[in-house]
């Protein structure tokens, strides 16, 4: 069994790398930070014989051989990157785990049948380069090669330029290897294991997302003379839309509607203008495929409704679409009877965030293993797991692995 | 009569310093666009004979000698600073007005009784350093030297240090010289004589304005799992509270009250996080005062109310409070008879925008002189009035001060 103690030891050591003020992280993808993490993940798990290899989109795997090295690897992993204000748990929990299963088998000399394969995604998070998942999403043929080197920070920078510069273009071909199986363990990110004492999240699959960039034009103008009625305030359209989507949001009483503004800003703000151009982002959610389709229909509405009601010009993007997804019923049974053995309790529920399980369920059985986080707060310096939960999401996935990879 | 071609050169030429790309002007209070903008100014006064003195918070007052030395002078002006993305004419042609009026009094050999002052004020706009008409408020005593010295731009850099480094920190003592009168000609900044077709608006008074600095205080959490009635989201809020007070505006069919929130700042944006901090201004305006605190009533009303909604801190800073100005009746009068002089369609009207004037009217006499401007359009990169407008209302100017300098 897993040592819950050297593996929070090794989380408290990551987040030494790129710490924020209030006890978060900051390693955005491909930073100096996120590089400086992944070296020392590599040697981590070079001390304990594993070899490195990196796809050209920066992916790195990390292989632990098998008694039959000629069949696929079944896998483990998620990403090292992190939000501008992040958490030390979020990504880095699920990389950490499945370093500590091989730290595990290492010392107790085991070599099951098939290879282990420990994969670090480069940008899952979204948050330098949009979409999130997009070098997963590579590797699942989701997106080429091309369109995921060429993704762009604000600073113009591509991903492909940032692999460069950090040392992580690798050579691998991008979708090598094929795996057998793929596991991810993660924080919820939300509130219901936390509320309803369950210590795993047996997860079935995750809700759809769709990402939008958007543009409201309307009419700089001063802020004194110029009568109300005469306006074309992009800030006022703006704020008419983010109110119309929460109250459409918060109105389904069943919880499922997700919709978030997360970036907003004023082209050349100043007090005293009204604001004649503004660009935001919108993130739409539901579990329901047909369901995400009325939501974005609905925000379309929306936005044609502020052409009319503040005579601004509106463009939007839509930027990202990822399904409804539904994970692998093996995979889901392997983790349920991994739960089971450790008696605690537990639910199957649906993920609310993206992960690059969702990329891998495209080309591989996969399924994955929630623990709580406190107040199921996630996206935020105050993130936090309990050492006694990582440590039994590790177990869980140590045994997970175990079963499939001795098959 | 002031010569209608060579004031728009002069406009024209001062347009040449720090333009935008869309025919605009960039000259931030005190950047080096401001600083070679009065150079050029300094430099065409003395010309014609003026001699230039700085004050402490860097007006400065360029001064054509009259027959009596010893009296106060007769003094015009305005400002030489725009707004980020600002126009060709607000400020400058009050400025470049003056100019003219000296111009063709060098040249027609004209000396007047009183001496003549051209004053241009330091940030004016408040767009670089908050509040607006920080330094002609210094000179008419309503702020404190130390108070305008010490006001910051975003990068944390004082008034007083932008005038160190810009060579304007003068050494004439805040409040020097006393004026006899104060005439100001502006650009309208509105539609009102555009729409009535009348050339020369007489400047009664100003309406009261009050800038807020506002910050909204959620929890950052991820966009997706975290379900919408657990959200504390700071802008979700901020929209809420600008849907609200456009709303309010808008039912007032006087068309008096004006809100406008020109700034909004998200703290860490990322897509996939729910807005943790958001930082807005707000700008309140209103012709009748007891109607302005009313408005402030209610702003404090709708602020408070999303604590209960969407339970964000809110943390609300009133930064500045000009009141509702009434200009002196005798400066009014003079400008009137000066307009009526021209056969053109005038009328009385109120100003929607700060100026200097404001300021000014607390310790001199004063009134101003607005010009139509295009389609009411200001603090854009478009604004335009007409060479004819210009001329008309330089030689409005330029009887208006005679007649003082004279009397
Ligand atoms: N797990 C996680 O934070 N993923 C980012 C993608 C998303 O926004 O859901
Ligand atoms: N004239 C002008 O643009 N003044 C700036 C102060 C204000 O916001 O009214």
């Amino acid at each position: 069994s897993i040592d819950g103690q050297r593996l929070w030891e090794s989380l408290m050591a990551m987040a030494e790398i790129g710490p924020t003020a209030n006890g978060g992280n900051c390693r955005l993808a491909l930073t100096e930070e996120d590089a400086a993490g992944r070296r020392l993940l590599i040697e981590w798990c070079e001390a304990v014989g594993c070899t490195l290899r990196v796809d050209r989109v920066g992916n790195l795997f990390l292989r632990r051989p098998g008694k039959r090295d000629d069949l696929d690897p079944v896998a483990t992993g998620s990403h090292l990157d992190t939000q501008p204000r992040g958490g030390r748990f979020d990504g880095i929990l699920g990389v950490l785990a499945g370093l500590e299963v091989f730290r595990t088998l290492h010392e107790a000399g085991v070599v099951t049948e098939r290879p282990l394969e420990l994969v670090v995604w480069t940008n899952e998070e979204g948050s330098r380069f949009a979409p999130a998942m997009v070098a997963s999403g590579a590797y699942a043929g989701v997106f080429s090669e091309a369109y995921t080197l060429s993704r762009r920070d604000r600073d113009g920078v591509t991903l492909g330029q940032a692999l460069e510069a950090t040392g992580f273009a690798g050579e691998m071909p991008v979708g090598e290897p094929r795996l057998a199986s793929f596991f991810e363990l993660h924080i919820e990110q939300g509130p219901v294991l936390e509320e309803e004492g369950e210590a795993i999240g047996v997860v079935t699959g995750v809700q759809g997302m769709r990402w939008f960039d958007l543009t409201l034009r309307g009419q700089p103008a001063h802020a004194g003379p110029t009568p109300m009625a005469y306006r074309r305030d992009a800030l006022a359209a703006a704020a008419r839309l983010i109110d119309r989507l929460q109250g459409h949001a918060l109105a389904d009483t069943s919880g499922a509607t997700r919709v978030t503004v997360g970036c907003l800003e004023i082209d050349s703000p100043s007090r005293n203008v009204i604001p004649g151009e503004v660009r935001l982002t919108v993130d739409l959610r539901h579990v329901d495929e047909g369901e995400l389709d009325a939501l974005e229909s609905r925000f379309e509405r929306e936005l044609a409704a502020l052409a009319e009601a503040f005579g601004v010009e509106t463009a939007s993007e839509r930027i990202w679409a990822s399904p409804v997804v539904a994970f692998d019923a093996g995979c889901i049974a392997a983790v349920e009877r991994a739960t089971r053995a450790q008696g605690v309790p537990w639910r199957r529920m649906v993920s609310g965030a993206g992960h690059d399980a969702v990329q891998v369920s495209r080309v591989a059985p996969t399924s994955m293993i929630f623990i709580p986080c406190r107040d199921g707060i996630s996206h935020n310096e105050a993130e936090y797991a309990t050492p006694e939960h990582c440590a039994l999401g590790a177990q869980v996935l140590c045994e997970a692995l175990l079963e499939r990879a001795n098959r």
